[in-house]
């Protein structure tokens, strides 16, 4: 008898942003397979006795290639087993999951889809950046930069010259290629973005900029994400330097509040006072 | 001393996709402000003494204004309560968080946001629906068709001519006008969409067309998502008709697998046989 397939978003890294219906299914998952990009401390919720194989492809690095994780899974399941494949934030969002359903239905192997709490969103929490606003912005639109070279990389500049709020997924480390994109798609120098790396986990760090001064932010580990937009400007000033040493200090050495990004002009080195040194 | 605020997303509906911070926040709340579309058995998770407040605006009618929810959010945790702001889905996707987090700022008081599955998700899972796919879709944008009549309304040609999924939040009950909205942007009438009802409750509906029929469609109770492009030809036909009788049988009145919907020829009515019938 064939076992069944869970397709389970890991959420954004905290164990805590979990549902209750991903914990329910790892606690009892017979085999998982996960990317590189699921937290360890999700990873110690598997049982021991379950196998657990890494199928991430590292830094886009194809240790793995898809054919072979699409046949250990069917493999997996037809040896009866409860297999959960979990990826980090939502399964269905550049994470290839529209291949392995494929692959499954193909196999006729039973399958479902549990979402998560994509790392978009984990992003906005952490920096307190609402994501629409009335006044602001009414779309959003999530894009990848993973794909800046091939062929059916996204003509950015329709989703620029919509006036939505850009979330870029993958934005890579070479933020002067990836500033330069932005501004060849129509977007002003201007425009207030933020750089959130490894959110809701506690390597979390945050950087707010612009797309004139983002080739000067400092490079953040990944997973990383970038939001570009005027929502930006509606960002916790506090939130975004946690784990820094304030720049801005009043005579007595108080932390003062960081004024509004807007009010910030450039320093001579073209970054803002706000900006964090690492 | 002040309360805290948490504004805490609630996800789709099923109980079991609240994060397990969702939870336990829930569960210690002294006073919980919730809107309409979070589901009564999250609300039955709310312990028996704190307060509770119906905050939400039905159908659009503002039975409380913004302000008022404001000033009672402020009013609570000035009495130094742990508050939950309890919102469908994520809290920073069309939900003027953003208005809540500056007046929360304006008036010092502490709060925290915590991430939630978004409907866009929940409907795809439902639904089977990869949001983007190598081979079909690079980029995914939500919007909504609720402010259509108003100046701010975004321009969806962009959208459409990006060749994105695009996921639209609140499209109404108009499905007329919808379409008209969208091939009016440039869409073509072939392109497949699907509307998702109460995704992950009990009462859960979907609905496969295409834009051209999607004025035939069945009215779907609310809240409901419309997702349209390439990726819904993807969607599993079964996962579709849960809940409905089927349209296609054997002649020995088995039901037979939904064939692909490219492969279906739309009837005489405007209808494919694999819409349902409510």
């Amino acid at each position: 008898m064939n076992g069944k397939i869970y397709l389970v978003g890991a959420g954004p890294g905290d164990p805590e942003l979990l549902t209750l219906k991903a914990l329910g299914l790892l606690r009892t998952a017979e085999a998982v397979l996960h990317d590189d990009l699921v937290a360890p401390e999700i990873l110690k919720l598997i049982p021991s006795t379950a196998q657990i194989h890494n199928v991430g492809k590292r830094c886009g690095k194809k240790r793995i290639l898809q054919g072979e994780i699409n046949g250990l899974m069917v493999a997996l399941a037809a040896s009866g087993l409860r297999v959960v494949r979990l990826k980090g934030g939502d399964p269905l969002i550049f994470g290839r999951a529209g291949e392995e359903i494929e692959f499954l239905r193909a196999n006729n192997i039973p399958f479902e889809i549990v979402p998560g709490v994509t790392s978009a969103m984990a992003a906005a929490a952490v920096a307190q950046i609402p994501l629409t606003h009335r006044h602001a912005s009414d779309a959003l639109v999530f894009i990848t930069a993973h794909r800046a070279s091939e062929q059916s990389a996204t003509d950015w500049g329709k989703f620029v010259s919509s006036g939505a709020t850009l979330v870029i997924y993958m934005p890579g480390q070479n933020y002067s290629d990836l500033a330069k994109r932005l501004t060849s798609a129509g977007l002003s120098v201007n425009t207030p973005c933020a750089l959130i790396s490894r959110a809701t986990t506690k390597y979390q760090r945050t950087h707010r900029t612009t797309v004139l001064n983002l080739h000067c932010a400092p490079q953040l580990a990944s997973p990383t994400l970038l939001i570009v937009g005027e929502v930006v400007r509606l960002a916790d000033p506090f939130a975004l330097v946690k784990g820094f040493v304030p720049q801005i200090t009043s005579g007595k050495g108080d932390r003062l509040p960081a004024p509004l990004f807007n009010d910030l002009p450039p320093t001579a080195t073209g970054r803002t006072d706000q900006e964090p040194i690492l």
